[in-house]
């Protein structure tokens, strides 16, 4: 029986392997791709080709052009302050607040015990040569906020503790913007446990 | 302000512009994409490469590696009788149902006013030529079974005209292995509508 071309099918593989792509929203992308004028599929190809070429920051392991990133480079940065997150997604979260004028680690994922990562997949063991040889004085743990992301926060709390870098994490409690009837058990009981004088 | 390196910026660009994918799914993609060893990146990126070098079949129009597809090249599928469909996808579906011998012809789409999508946009001018110079006895068409492809099949049967071939349509009715008690009022006056003695 005539099939689709291979291509096609290398093709529709491809999308397949990409996480919250199903059979259907891959024939979906692939069909918007070849049809009419291939530009859209083309530039896809280098985009993802040229983000390919990005390497990890050897100092802070966010994604980079190569060497050092820009944030690890600027003098103005400060080094004794790691903000330490679990993506380069979270690290661009955190700056676009403009809240913070430290230094970033990031994680490259959580320790995930049913998904098998364990904390050797993680850039711990650089963060923890960093905090030792360059006087970081406090390290802020920005795990998000789940049990995977609590799981790894504490891992890495014990694993700090012989550094004596001071280890903080981000508060926890009702989200700014947020409807208070909307806030489940976990965030208001967070929210409750954190209360301050006003 | 410190942001993203280009590269991946116009990598999570290219993801969104992909039907169905979001900011975050395209966040998420990329990750998946930049995480780890590149071989999923790299390998979608060729794999996006190669099948946007497919070419349609000059005759049918289902995306080929060069020249005649396959199933114009069969002298075994019978020419003279022609199934319309919206996209590639289409065809494999009925192909894969083994229950078709004749050839394709693969519109492109379908007509559809609201999107700014006309007849002139699909291929139903080589299809008319193509129907009009093969002796084809019978076109059937398979287009979608919504508003859009009713109104194609609407607009084919009425452009077939003049070619005096035999125009005809899938049946409409319950789906094979559907509960009946779910299927909708299109579905069941299809049904009812199409009845046939037992």
């Amino acid at each position: 029986m005539p099939e689709l071309p291979e291509p096609m099918t290398a093709l529709l593989e491809a999308l397949r392997r990409l996480p919250g792509v199903g059979r259907r929203s891959a024939e979906r992308i692939a069909f918007h791709l070849l049809k009419g004028p291939k530009m859209d599929a083309l530039e896809l190809a280098r985009a993802v080709e040229r983000a390919a070429q990005l390497t990890p920051c050897p100092e802070c392991f966010q994604l980079s052009e190569g060497g050092p990133c820009p944030i690890c480079r600027d003098p103005a940065r400060d080094a004794a302050v790691v903000c330490v997150v679990e993506t380069p997604m979270d690290l661009l979260a955190i700056e676009k607040s403009g809240e913070f004028r430290g230094r970033y680690h990031v994680l490259g994922g959580r320790i995930a015990p049913l998904d098998g990562v364990g904390p050797e997949a993680l850039t711990i063991g650089p963060l923890l040569r960093r905090v030792r040889e360059q006087k970081v004085s406090e390290v802020i743990l920005a795990t998000n906020p789940d049990p995977d992301g609590d799981g790894t926060a504490m891992f890495l709390t014990k694993a700090l503790e012989p550094t004596g870098a001071k280890v903080t994490r981000l508060a926890r409690g009702i989200s700014s913007g947020a409807l208070m009837e909307q806030a489940n058990r976990g965030v208001l009981s967070d929210a409750l446990r954190a209360r301050r004088a006003v």
